[in-house]
């Protein structure tokens, strides 16, 4: 199985040329479009928002993961294996909160590139080419021989750098604005404590926790644990976005003194 | 086979944590993504919408709908049987036209859950994977078992009230603006004499039928009738809802002695 | 293998009902999505990208292209045969540049059509149908007596006009804003000196050549070729189509002695 996630959006060519390129290269692997719409060009945010679609990536898998500002630079291209699942896509800490969660985790650089490979467009060219091979071989049960047999690569040492190593473990800010209008933060749910209260500089008063929206006034905004796991501020009924003025990237802080972080 | 119809709208990871929940589940079944921009909280429209898509939904499968504003609220998780198709989702009146125009049906509560279902993505952790157990039960022939077979369920009676069983079998108002900016209504095609006028408040004149785009003059609202069979408002090379100030919920009247309603 | 490309968009039913009908009347044929915003209702501009994502439709399979402006008036429904691969839609210009490109090619007009065939979507009830037929055949090896094994047709004769045949081999224009607002143009970039500057009426200066975005200074207009070999306008970390004031059927110029046009 093959999980897509990239930042490519639903219009143009772009995805569809990633399946065209799969369906090729892996005739015979299914192909999931988790989201299309990761935070664009923000990979640290990505990483975020990625990490917590791992409980419906399937073990023994493979996720290509592209949101790649940096393509066609020095940035190299990535294996890496954790979890069970397999990962392709930039060096860029797009999967760093993936491999620091669920470690242990090994690192692969990808050391061959297509000789047709567009500059700007290592997703279709690159990457897929990659994921394909490897999905090819698990579904063929080569996995010890894993990604050795099916790319050249070179594997990274455990105390080579990473990019988005220092990043924080948990991010307390706005990494997604949904199709709802409602706020995703970088904040794991299950260590804010439910009492904490969630300030917006410039805003009046702190936002609660509610368990769900049923349980919130109309047109109120509160807090949440969403559907990922994460710290959500939504308004029910209403646009929390728009009422906040909250974008990618707002920050906030947190009012609470077990608030656990 | 399983086909899904939602309000999720293509964003984010919602589309995608159902496929990827149903490949894993029913690996072997095809699935369709019908449409994921029904109308949005408002299962009363969408269910006007939703009757016209069975002609593409093939007996014997199973349609996973989901518009689901009061999800983690009382309303019943529903398993229907109508037309050979087995239907999942909310019993919100989502499935009501459906039911109604394709009689005899029959409807069941769901009466167990997942211990990890999130409360506001029942879409994913609920009817998802009952829709996949549906669905490969019926690839392995068990259709006479079913439901009871794969999951726990109460038979509803017939004369239990059903949500949406007040409704007025066609909806004299806007239910959905498409791509093109028509505004597509709930009232059939076929009930409506080709001679009525739409006449909407506040707008000089009526709208008259023209059979096709190329019938009416540029700029000219007309109506007709839409590829799914209902009455459509549209201004050739135009945009209806933007010069007729038409959104969901918009109504209007029909002038025309024989309209047969 | 399918391989679908509209301007339908991806709201509304309209795509799901194309899955529909194809995965039921093709059951064993994979589909692929090549894009759904080919530029709207304009065959010409969406026929110059079309051509470019053949790189990517495998040889042997059927492209379902739906690009069709004057559907339910007299254009002819087309199916052709170029480089290998099956073409299905409107005769009206859509495929000229992948004929023209990939020469020797067959034309065949479709003269058969389904009594329930919506006036307005022929996409879902004439194509579609068509499509799947020719790829149930290819799949089964029926290649030589294609397409008249499988559908009623009357072949067009080389010397008959051709729906564009008129147009230029390249095109100085926009013909797609892309979800980034780059400005993809008709222009094969490997025509196009790059010592040529694109200027763009009422805009001071000429843009200039750059070979990736990391080359050019974050802001400033450039012209390179992208990932589908045409000329592309864009900004780096920021908005072609904005600064530039472009939308598709922008015109330019070309300034440079040797641009190779």
């Amino acid at each position: 199985m093959i999980y897509m996630a990239t930042d490519f959006g639903r219009r143009g060519p772009y995805v569809g040329s990633l399946h065209a390129v799969l369906q090729r290269a892996a005739p015979a692997v299914p192909r999931i479009d988790l989201m299309h719409d990761l935070p664009r060009t923000d990979p640290r945010r990505a990483a975020f928002l990625l990490e917590r679609l791992m409980p419906v990536v399937e073990c023994g898998s493979v996720l290509l993961a592209v949101v790649d500002p940096g393509v066609g630079g020095p940035r190299r291209p990535l294996i890496a294996s954790a979890a069970g699942r397999w990962l392709v896509g930039p060096d860029n800490g797009l999967f760093e909160m993936i491999l620091r969660r669920h470690a242990p985790f090994r690192r692969w650089e990808i050391l061959e590139q297509p000789a047709t490979t567009a500059k700007t467009f290592h997703g279709r060219d690159l990457f897929a080419p990659v994921a394909a091979r490897l999905a090819v071989a698990l579904a063929d049960g080569q996995i010890p021989h894993l990604p050795e047999a099916v790319v050249k690569v070179r594997a990274l040492q455990g105390d080579e750098p990473r990019p988005g190593g220092d990043w924080p473990d948990d991010l307390a800010e706005v990494i997604y604005i949904d199709d709802f209008s409602n706020a995703m933060t970088g904040l794991d749910g299950k260590k804010l404590d439910k009492r904490a209260r969630i300030v917006i500089a410039g805003k009046a008063g702190g936002i609660e926790y509610r368990e769900s929206f049923s349980a919130a006034p109309g047109g109120a905004a509160f807090w949440y644990v969403n559907s990922l796991g994460l710290v959500e501020i939504a308004v029910n009924r209403g646009s929390a976005a728009g009422r906040l003025s909250l974008a990618p990237g707002s920050g906030f802080e947190i009012d609470g003194k077990d608030s656990g972080r």
